[in-house]
């Protein structure tokens, strides 16, 4: 068979192929946007969020050089460029947002325009917090070498920039902008920190990477947690039925959570409390207490080589014979 | 030493540097792809699954708006691309595959139009269950807004959508990518699926990173699974040996695993049955069953201040005084 | 109020907000770098590292066809490329590293140029290693198909490549620049490789996400390590006062350390011993150990339906009676 029959075979079946899809799409209403243009953009939250970045740490990121003379004619670009995209996108959140709700009338552009300016307005209070954060951050990890370091190297840094400018939008409640967000920290650290839940100033999370803190949290000021720790719900099997309730721990001023930690529904770790490693924690702790596992008991023996059935030098069971 | 003796001291070193690194790869066979182009491209792949993205999920993620009455040229458009790229890419893994297995008569082009073409018309079907996972995410967690939400913003669902297409491509017998759509999917999302996995519908996996499910798993309908949960082997020490064997558990319908739990080898979770968060299991459960863990018992204290060696104010013994 | 109206408004208002952010630089010296631009750019470190993925593993993600005949071309047309590129960035590092210490002499081109000639000469050194890490990966899964799967797929090989890579430039003492490649790899791998670790040869890390090694760890050779485990410090309270001194663990040759295992302070890990999952260990063990969690008990019982006040059916806190 040469190239041109299976290319034509091909071609035969690609009518059917497209009609397949069609049918599919028609078969169902929630997986496609077809007739609605009210969509935010994946690509232009990016951009967003590398905007403010931009703007809140000038001359990290930037290729050319600013000078105290000059940083003003970069700041007015990059706040006219962030303020376009910024408007466009709240407008197309606000517009699928009142679209999801069944209200006809569309929000106005005045409304995307107004909540583009409050939080451009913000934005020094938001950096005002940054700074408290990356401070946190290189006292408190000996292998800081910088605060520059921080900012360049640490996805807790990451985290909690992105969080902070989604929590703006969410306060501001704009819909699936903050989520969106959200959920590039999310992907770029590791870190799943829901843009709902209310972070403290000098807030640092070290590594990072499967940490996840949920929509209710409330977390006081210089707040410490290191990689792997959870934040979460009890049991949420009602699912829907629970929206909106509070859920979630609130930790806090001082407090220090240790790898692997996880703390579950709507309780309150006390100030100064530091909760230990690998903790499973599912009610109040009071102010001013450590919390560490009890004798978590180790079985060690010297390992003995065996010959299994299939001949292989396995002593596999002994590894996990839990 | 001036500008131009670095730079031709340096310049004489390059011949040397070309000559070591040619040696280098003259010296191992396992490290070096030269006289050989038959491998997939990492490149093309994404853009295959950016492009089948688009196809399952019309509208979501376009810039030019779809009506259905545009619809049906989209999706042509999209199916002739991908399928032009999805040929390309077989063709190169079938070749590929040949040459490993010392099989000198190359995989005809036939066969890699006829596997794209199989694999074509498996979508509305991919597509089908993907349906039934989106419900049961927006349904399984009270922070979701709506089903959109789910689409733009949720890791388990690009990660369920990911193995969706890659395991299709498994079941082809297709080499290498497949696991390298899975690893793109680890990679953006921290959950690592492997392609081989049997997953039933209405899966949920919920935040994700540090997820790991080994490639003989088999998932039952309506598996709820969340961030740090382990499907794995027992030791598998005899590595090679092992290959194609059975080692991973298998989960029956309407299990839920809770955070963090660790469950290995080719044992059976029974139906309706929960697993606890951070549990650790190596034999099978039976169906209908709740497991915790028993009593961990903590160690809860007021925090005492001493001055260490060091002059530090460090209780970090009692922090981790187990 | 018209579109106009908005706009001039808003317009208005930008000023106030240009003198905002300038104020808020103007107000704290760490988070900008106005008049300095001796930073290195995450983006040129970036292509280093693609450039050197490229050199490293000729044929495996190049486009074009390489034979032995023109491969001799290709890796000097890479050399020149990476040469220049890292020449700009350690020169850039280096004016950092003096500007932050005070030092007025800025580095050398001279200094940039000897250290970037000693990195390349290192190169072939480096793919020796990696050629052994890519046997102990492709030795140690029984999914893993050929060594070719191990390269394009694994994130282990993907953090052990960056890491050796980086670790040559920590060795030569080169700020920031290392850290940012470890920081691109945990992204990219969710682990956490700090590039001041020493690894032997033989490292294997599977699935990787979470992973967290410390900067001042020592690995041997034949060290595997599943997904989720941490080396990592006790209590770092005292911050920068710990800087620089041994506070991560040292692994002796054929460890192998399971999913989740939880690893602190400056103790060693003797030869051949197995630290099973989930264990959390704080002091050494000696070789041909292997440790074991003791009796994990687990409460498994039938589930009980009941109606909660709100009116769900919800067994949660029996989920998580702990």
């Amino acid at each position: 068979m040469n190239q041109e029959d299976t290319t034509s075979q091909s071609h035969v079946s690609l009518d059917n192929l497209v009609e397949q899809m069609v049918q599919s799409y028609l078969a169902d209403g929630q997986m496609h946007h077809l007739n609605a243009t009210f969509l935010p953009s994946r690509e232009r939250i990016i951009q967003i969020i590398e905007l403010t970045r931009r703007l809140l740490f000038p001359g990290f990121f930037d290729s050319a050089q600013l000078t105290t003379e000059t940083v003003r004619f970069h700041v007015g670009d990059l706040l006219i460029q962030l303020r376009t995209l910024l408007n466009e996108q709240i407008h197309q959140a606000l517009r699928y947002g009142a679209k999801v709700q069944g209200n006809v009338s569309e929000a106005s552009d005045h409304q995307a325009a107004k909540l583009t300016t409050i939080f451009l307005q913000r934005l020094p209070e938001v950096r005002r917090m940054l700074a408290t954060d990356i401070r946190a951050a290189f006292e408190g990890d000996p292998a800081a070498q910088s605060t520059d370091e921080t900012i360049f190297c640490y996805p807790g840094i990451d985290a909690i920039f992105i969080h902070r400018v989604a929590h703006e939008l969410w306060i501001l409640d704009i819909p699936l902008l903050p989520r969106m967000m959200g959920e590039y920290a999310h992907n770029e650290t590791g870190i799943d920190l829901h843009p709902g839940a209310t972070v403290g100033e000098s807030f640092f999370i070290d590594h990072g990477t499967g940490v996840v803190i949920g929509e209710t949290c409330t977390l006081g000021k210089s707040v410490k947690i290191y990689q792997g720790v959870t934040l979460g719900a009890l049991s949420t099997k009602g699912g829907q039925a629970w929206r909106g309730s509070k859920r979630h721990p609130t930790i806090d001023d001082n407090v220090t959570i240790y790898g692997g930690a996880i703390i579950l529904g709507d309780i309150t770790i006390g100030k100064n409390t530091t909760i230990g490693g690998s903790v499973f924690v599912t009610r109040s702790i009071p102010a001013n207490h450590t919390v560490t596992m009890k004798g978590q008991e180790l079985e060690i023996h010297e390992r003995r080589k065996r010959k299994s059935k299939k001949g292989l030098e396995a002593d596999s069971l002994l590894d996990f014979q839990i």
